[in-house]
């Protein structure tokens, strides 16, 4: 990809990435008006952690996903929400302390800073439940088959064999030697599996057949892999200003990352090779799948 | 009620609390085999928080609420095993140093003691995704829609408006004084909104109307509460050998129970007359309720 590909890539994909924060940010301030009783404290962790921050990179794939197939935007948004509770939830139980331990999450304090460790255990546990509550809502008028198949495939996606076995995979990385299959396979699980997911809900709203969902499977698996290379690359060249977050932790870790595995130089074009490969799953769509392919370039590009 | 119908209770409710217990454990045996990767431990764990303990009181609750309407064994069981799994994700969490700080459950180790307390989060975390994945899949033939109601109704019991919502208020107990209105309104989160479910549970798969609906969901409400008071008293008058759990933990904690707020012998009496009501609102059924009658006795005669 050339240096102005590169600038086209992430100014194509900024209207996009502002509408779907906006959209984000407006449904989950719906979702959880602040209750007038004890549990107070619980919706304003909970609305700490999910409004006004992130990429919201999952749900624009899920949008994405959806524009494929014509799949109305109220319908693709609401599994949208559903996806970005999961996301958030892991993220607050992930910074704990004694997970990864981490003060700055999205440029906020994480919500056991901001608030204490007992309430973030119960508003990642919160927003777990409201996804799947986001989900099977019968008010939506989605088909209960529809309906029931999104929540199976959730399920499955950030369950023990798929995101939660990352995680613990990812535990024992601090204390093992990886190679690189082993943590092509625990980034697949830890982060791939969330990923597919977005890209599966396009697929079982669309109500496409079998081979339509292998070529966004395929787009899905590269797309996963080169996104951690680069959230690795950043880990080692980026500043917490820009990232939100804690950077270099993984090096003082010990942990293999695809980095510490490839050297800077190859990670990079490994990345870079996998997007290509991504954006060419999609070769037989036509202008519809534009937003997905500018999401796969930017995957690499970002700069946090 | 007299002495002997004590006796004749716990009794008659002994063949089907061993049966039900047998049941969950060969399920969650079958669910969860352990995987040869870095996921084993977290497998480990969770076998560990479900296999062989517990009264097994919610799946016993859907039992015999599914059959008031003649629903199939294999189909509650399956509900049975995803309400388990959240009461046991619930506990997991619950026991962690940063919530309750327990040792002890079910006359074992907790998690976080047994394992560690990364692991006892992720456990939590994949036991409840479990429960969501087990109430959707179509490998078991339900109706798509009888699923996605499960769902939502499962979400719904366990989310900030329910379970963790009622946990949340119980963090708060300890810093703020809570009479009897707010305390009942805390247990009705906590602990009952789960027992509901168990009961709602049964009606929808019976695909029973709103006047049935309404008769179980007055049973649930009492036993809910009685079975928390009786939880209470046991508290204050149990042994850790009996309970297998810490006892006497929460008049060291400063917090109100039912006790605390009735004094023992006017909540003994409160209990016994929800369980005179509950069983009142299952005038209607035939022998078809002996089984929910004799649980809602049960529930103030046990000693653990």
């Amino acid at each position: 990809m050339s240096d102005q590909d590169r600038v086209h890539a992430s100014l194509s994909l900024k209207p996009a990435l502002d509408a779907i924060g906006t959209a984000i940010d407006q449904r989950f301030d719906r979702l959880l008006p602040l209750p007038d009783d004890g549990r107070r404290r619980l919706f304003e962790a909970m609305r700490h952690a999910v409004i006004g921050g992130g990429k919201r990179m999952r749900p624009l794939l899920v949008v994405a996903a959806c524009d494929l197939f014509h799949v109305d935007r109220e319908r693709a948004l609401r599994v949208a929400i559903a996806i970005e509770a999961v996301h958030c939830y892991s993220l607050i139980h992930d910074d704990l302390p004694c997970m990864d331990d981490d003060d700055l999450r999205r440029g906020k304090p994480t919500v056991h800073k901001a608030f204490d460790e007992a309430t973030a255990v119960l508003a990642g546990d919160s927003l777990h439940a409201l996804a799947f509550e986001v989900l099977a809502d019968e008010a939506t008028h989605e088909d209960p088959f529809v309906r029931s198949e999104l929540v199976l495939e959730l399920a499955r996606a950030s369950g023990p064999s798929g995101m939660a076995g990352g995680q613990m995979m990812d535990l024992a990385a601090e204390s093992q030697v990886f190679d690189l299959a082993a943590t092509t396979r625990l980034q697949q699980l830890k982060t791939g599996a969330l990923i597919s997911f977005c890209l599966d809900a396009g697929a079982i709203m669309g109500r496409v057949g079998d081979a339509q969902r292998t070529k966004l499977r395929g787009y899905a698996h590269d797309l996963g892999l080169a996104f951690q290379i680069a959230d690795d690359l950043l880990d080692v060249e980026g500043s917490s200003a820009k990232t939100g977050k804690a950077v270099q932790k993984d090096a003082a870790a010990g942990k293999a990352t695809f980095v510490s595995l490839l050297g800077v130089e190859r990670a990079r074009t490994q990345a870079e090779m996998l997007i290509d490969q991504a954006i060419g799953h999609l070769h037989s769509f036509g202008a519809e799948a534009d937003l997905l392919r500018a999401i796969a370039r930017f995957a690499i590009e970002r700069d946090r």
